[in-house]
């Protein structure tokens, strides 16, 4: 039972070496910020395009023969779609994906590219967890839920694992952006020593805010727009609470203009495709919201952007 | 004199080791293309954006204390700017680069950010090299050539030895874009077990109709106007085709509208930004113009993109 299992460190040892059986190291890219030399780690580079890849790798490959013939059901904004269909093809299992009617078109091609089969939902107004759940109780399968799941965390820290072999130690701190909480908790747990600064968008600071509450925090109905919509889950979840509590620095969060201005930024000066939620964290940094060094590592998450989105944001910012 | 030494491939090792001790190995990243997964070296995410970094460090790190005081004279339409203009920061050593006028402004705006003073002349009309010629003239200083120059060739060259590197042995054959032939004589030094297959603009294919011809070929005023601004010399120097001779596969020409397919192409499934010269050789893998199989290798050579042509450019193909 996925419940009853706790995220730990030496899982994410056991997924990095799954993963990197299968896929190369994301490279870690030097990047200066006002002088300071600090690191990218380039998920967006991932074959899915995003880090959501480790973590639905390691899942999937962990059920046995009776689970993976009864299938998987998945939810999802669009990454975790693609990482759960990519491991999912590879393994031969049936993957079914929730995603909202409003999810980014790329998304939703490239997770049907994939082979899944997409439902969708309406964002505000269903719950996409309840709509999972109904699946599960129609069709059967497994729930591989995006982050509130201690196979995920572990696999998503994989990328903090590589991170310490490329730097060969590990990072001082890692700025990462935060949705729900899945990829902070890994990292958190792969790299011990490392301070873990989660970034999120103005108004979707749900992890944030159940940290300084100490209790899960529910986002309102009058909850801003945010471009970044792979940050936006409704609440986190206890599990990923339970690794972040007392690990993880909070009280960054990014704006709109700010994402967009770092978008930019890495078009220019990267040379890479970020889409807005995975560009969270290099925003916070280039709007000196944190104190960089030359150990400290950027995560950029990922690079799924919408082409016309992608080219107003370099006519502005690029 | 650089006009007497003959670039080898002890050379190409030397400027590998010399490449590695400043800047980390650029990713050789797995794409699949019509079904074959091959590899595409992103050289676009060198911190200039472009392999030219390469060369610029090998020639300008072999100069005598006498030699950098007189400083150096380049010729560029942006690339090998930018690796000159990098290399002689980091060294101390002034930098004057002769550039076309109708350079795109990126390139104009990074040379000079990286403390080069720029000479511009008109790209028809005016010798550039003469310019050169006649810069040195009047204040001394040393000529690096973009392509035609021993060091540079056996610079660019190092890519290819990192490429055997991550490939754990030598690739089938490299796609590389071609401009003067410098990164393909390079490479041919590198992987003399490759093929090496050069990609040129349509109507500028000069090292092409050089090599079929024995003999240096001068581009005609007549010569098409061509999207790939870093790969359109007017002719190839002898150095470059010595090398070159009995080595090259020539024959492969890409359009416009390949070149700009393949960065749409790019920006969608790599998650990365490349610049028209820079997707030479994705474009004439994309149209299937070269057979591909697991050790086939692409060179992604150039990501600074002008952001009007580049948004243009993902809004029709991306």
């Amino acid at each position: 039972m996925s419940e009853t299992r706790i995220p730990t460190g030496d899982g994410v040892i056991e997924a990095a070496g799954k993963i990197a059986a299968i896929l190369p190291p994301t490279p870690l890219l030097p990047v200066e910020i006002g002088g300071v030399r600090c690191w990218a780690k380039a998920e967006n580079l991932q074959p899915i395009g995003a880090f959501k890849i480790r973590g639905g790798w390691h899942r999937l490959s962990a059920m046995d023969e009776a689970e993976r013939a009864r299938g998987v059901v998945a939810v999802s904004s669009g990454n975790h779609a693609q990482g759960v269909a990519w491991a999912a093809k590879r393994l031969g299992i049936g993957a079914t994906i929730v995603m909202p009617r409003d999810a980014p078109q790329v998304k939703l091609d490239n997770t049907r590219a994939l082979g899944a089969e997409i439902v969708l939902y309406d964002r505000p107004g269903e719950d996409r967890d309840e709509v999972a759940a109904r699946l599960i109780e129609e069709r059967g399968g497994t729930l591989v839920h995006a982050f509130g799941d201690p196979w995920v965390i572990e696999g998503q820290g994989s990328a903090g694992i590589e991170i310490a072999e490329q730097l060969g130690e590990q990072p001082s701190r890692i700025l990462a952006c935060c949705g729900g909480g899945g990829l902070a908790a890994g990292l958190a747990l792969a790299c011990p020593d490392s301070a873990i600064h989660i970034v999120e968008p103005v108004g979707w600071d749900m992890v944030g805010r159940a940290l300084a509450a100490g209790e899960i925090v529910q986002a309102g109905p009058d909850a801003p727009k945010t471009i970044c919509d792979a940050l936006q889950p409704t609440a986190t979840k206890a599990i990923n609470l339970g690794v972040l509590s007392g690990r993880a620095q909070t009280g960054l969060t990014v704006t709109d203009d700010e994402v967009r201005k770092a978008q930019g930024w890495a078009f220019a000066n990267l040379r890479m495709v970020i889409e807005p939620g995975g560009a969270a964290a290099l925003a916070a940094a280039l709007a000196g919201k944190v104190p960089l060094d030359d150990r400290t590592v950027i995560m950029i998450t990922g690079g799924n952007a919408d082409p016309g989105a992608f080219a107003q944001t370099i006519a502005d910012f690029g």
